[in-house]
């Protein structure tokens, strides 16, 4: 999975009817070794209930669809957890107040 | 998903019999933190009658083939919804006429 | 699928059997906005009869396996189309022979 | 695969019900040429006891899912092995201690 | 599936229980336009007997495991086939001896 934050909302009134009832949010990742929040992001489903601002990690391709919220549905990005704490090298690069 | 803009139009008479009856379009992804047109874009299949000009999500991989417009055929982009508004950090970035 | 121009070709006589049979050729994906050949192709399999120098579109990934040639095959880029015309912002970037 | 050295780890309370009980660490790639870490790395499940400091082989995409510990679960990469030695034109990158 | 030079060799004996058996090989992938070795590899299961030194083709993602020594491995970089000659342009890139 890719660990990033989630940085912004999509609305889109007209999409595939497997789309109906899938809140869609931009997450932009966030690099390992510095844990600042970079460009490439995707648009991702979410799965665990989570808001602009929090630090999450999504899956991307197939494994998106495992869940029970996408399972069968045309989706290539889930948000699948929102991060407590991310700890690299002993230092706390984030920690969710 | 990814969001990008659709930039243009593929037209390909010798093809896969599969892909007989699919509209092909070129997306070029949008960068999530400046909402501008970046390079590195996608040929996507479309599921919801997008037209150039618009903004929308596109699915990669095996989730491309999950809308009944594509089901088992050998395609591995799709447009799946049009976007009405795109907003990161409370700004609106992109907002359809 | 991505728009690329079939630049050249591979032969391997030992190989997995499940390849017997298939061309593989050398494509140089397109860059979207400007029309020119870029870095970062693939070797692909072949399901339309594409010859060097034309430009043609691939998909990768498991939708590669989705076509009567390739199905149950070991392989993860296959040509599907050849491109008549690609236009991107009202400009024709190819236009075939 | 990808081989990689683990340099951290993630703990999210919140998450999607197939993740319990799952280990995730963060996994930064090693150049194959240099030996060196890389940015642009994955948070992975762990299936083989990895720990911080090792390195190892991880897998992504559906494979990430063919094991015993991570089948049907929305997972999109997986530690698979602990690298013992990795050698490079005859010179040894990597001894594990 | 990606051209590249066998360059190097991974032992890993605390693995996943499916890859026991499977030859691991670092494969760095070949520019398409130049016929140089570029960064940016994986480490591949062998299922064509190859060897440092040599060309090959490999296959990454699900198509991975669609050979007889890969099927229901967690693999998802395998090499396919050993490259005889490699030709862009009309020249010769690679010729094996």
């Amino acid at each position: 999975m890719i660990i990033g934050k989630v940085i912004g909302t999509v609305v889109a009134s007209q999409k595939e009817r497997e789309l109906i009832g899938l809140k869609f949010l931009a997450v932009a990742p966030i690099d390992l070794l510095t844990g600042e929040v970079q460009g490439g992001g995707v648009i991702a489903a979410d799965a665990v209930g989570a808001g602009v601002g929090e630090v999450v990690l999504y899956a991307t391709g197939s494994s998106a669809r495992q869940t029970q919220i996408t399972q069968n549905r045309p989706v290539d990005a889930t948000i699948m957890a929102i991060v407590d704490t991310f700890e690299v090298g002993g230092e706390v690069l984030y920690l969710k107040d």
